[in-house]
């Protein structure tokens, strides 16, 4: 099944287009997740899969999509990496599209070999099998289409995704990504180019599975490159912890709230040190990550078109 | 010791400017390299290990710096990264100053967590220890300021450095790269950027801990480049199989033949393919990496400012 099909079921299915992000950074690890385990390398990579798997466990069923960040397990070296695997794993039995956030990038056989250790399959032993299997990667296009071809070969084999970042959410994004050349900015360049990749690729939802990063934190943007690559499904940071509200975000979605997920990882996973939740969910960290997200996606309902999805 | 330093050190001590990179592709590997184990994953991350240590011990003492290109370790999931591991480490214990060939990029405290993975060290029960430990590390520039500095303080504190690309050697580098604003190439800005950040981590050398990469197959923009970063080291790639000679390189070098290292990977470790090698070298493929290397040196010290390396 194509990659934005099964992207855009998973949306309609949940009834929201939230995706939660998975950025164990270590420190903010619920009280005693560490504790549990031996107070050596293996033991935090085992704190890592266990709080992955536990966090899978409170978002099932009402998400459709998460994505990992790969710095946090390869912190931790093949150990934390294969934490990585196996949350990805568990997040499949789940029913979950995955979303491996590593921002790749490299060029013609190089380029390929992370798309078919992150999407499709690895020779071994004279046999072809999944190595990572995520459903699609975060990409950088610095390198030009050398840099994203070999990625979109792979992904329309295996039936997966890729999303490259056009536009970031961070305050430093513009030194480069709006430096303006022939009239127009540098990542209305990389948005052209990327409309281009995107439409021999489409699903029968009419979206393809070649994807753009687009931030939240800058809102006009956001909707001009919605206008410039209308079959291009966004994946969208900044909302919550990076200062991006509903509103931000209205303008990434078609009109029956889908063409977008929006990413929100320390605001979900790690809610229970929001303020408002650190009395009442003091020993339940799962607790706050549920009404962090219920909080989340009644927000996104009631400021943008996905409140469409749940009719 | 400060990065620049070391890294200038091993190249004066070895009389030649070499990066042998080690990419390995399995489809590349030496005949019989992949029967010598078993055919499921385990026994091709072997194979990566064992090729790793046997190409370090014919390079060791013929150069100072070797790069891994990560992708081909990620390609088989944890056990890969464990090879990887394993030819980082040994690498170490042959003196060699390791780059880790990752363009890794992100923001803030998820770039700082790839700084402290790779070159770095890692919070684990209380303490703090290494984990991948490379020298330095290739980096993405595309989401500014934000994406790099994490990278330059962990680097600077831990006496190790990056590369951060400016000027790829892909044909499509120039999609985005070239994109003239306010009068000059986008790559040019980057290039002032990273000057800024460079000049404040300066070692003796007079060389920065923060590097360029700047490939060889756009020999007039390697001299622009050389110009406007002075006291920033290059990591040139594009010589040899990517089609850049040795005069190509000449510009990457100031006149005692330091500022710059040239890497080679396919040239040098699958030189057992070459048309003139394939047969004097059938069954000796490390035969093969010594002539390969050899004859790469000579054609250095022949055609740039390398030749003062050896006096």
């Amino acid at each position: 099944m194509h990659f934005a099909d099964r992207l855009f079921a998973a949306v309609r299915k949940s009834g929201n287009a939230v995706c939660v992000g998975i950025d164990p950074r270590p420190e903010d690890l619920p009280e005693g997740m560490l504790d549990r385990f031996s107070g050596d390398r293996a033991g935090v990579s085992e704190a890592l899969r266990v709080f992955g798997r536990e966090v899978l466990d409170v978002v099932t069923g009402r998400v459709g999509v998460v994505k990992f960040q790969a710095a946090f397990y390869e912190t931790y070296g093949p150990e934390g990496m294969a934490a990585l695997q196996d949350s990805i794993r568990y997040a499949h039995e789940k029913d979950l599209v995955v979303i491996f956030d590593g921002k790749r990038n490299d060029i013609g056989s190089t380029a390929e070999a992370y798309a078919r250790a992150y999407l499709g399959k690895v020779p071994v032993g004279g046999r072809f099998e999944p190595s990572w299997d995520a459903d699609a990667i975060t990409v950088n296009p610095y390198l030009g289409s050398d840099g994203i071809t070999p990625f979109v070969k792979v992904a329309a084999r295996e039936g997966k995704g890729l999303f490259t970042l056009v536009r970031t959410s961070n305050a430093s994004a513009r030194e480069f990504q709006d430096l303006v050349a022939d009239g127009k900015p540098l990542y209305r360049h990389v948005a052209d180019r990327l409309a281009g990749w995107a439409s021999p690729h489409r699903g029968e939802s009419g979206y393809s599975l070649v994807g753009a990063v687009v931030g939240a934190t800058y809102s006009a943007e956001l909707a001009e490159l919605r206008a410039a690559m209308p079959d291009v499904p966004f994946l969208v940071p900044g909302y919550g912890t990076q200062g991006a509200s509903a509103s931000d975000v209205a303008p990434a979605f078609d009109e029956s709230g889908l063409g977008a997920v929006v990413n929100n990882s320390r605001g979900l996973i790690f809610a229970y040190q929001k303020a408002a939740y650190r009395e009442k969910f003091k020993d339940n960290w799962q607790g706050a990550v549920e009404a962090a997200l219920s909080e989340m996606i009644a927000d996104l309902a009631a400021n943008t078109s996905c409140a469409r999805l749940a009719s």
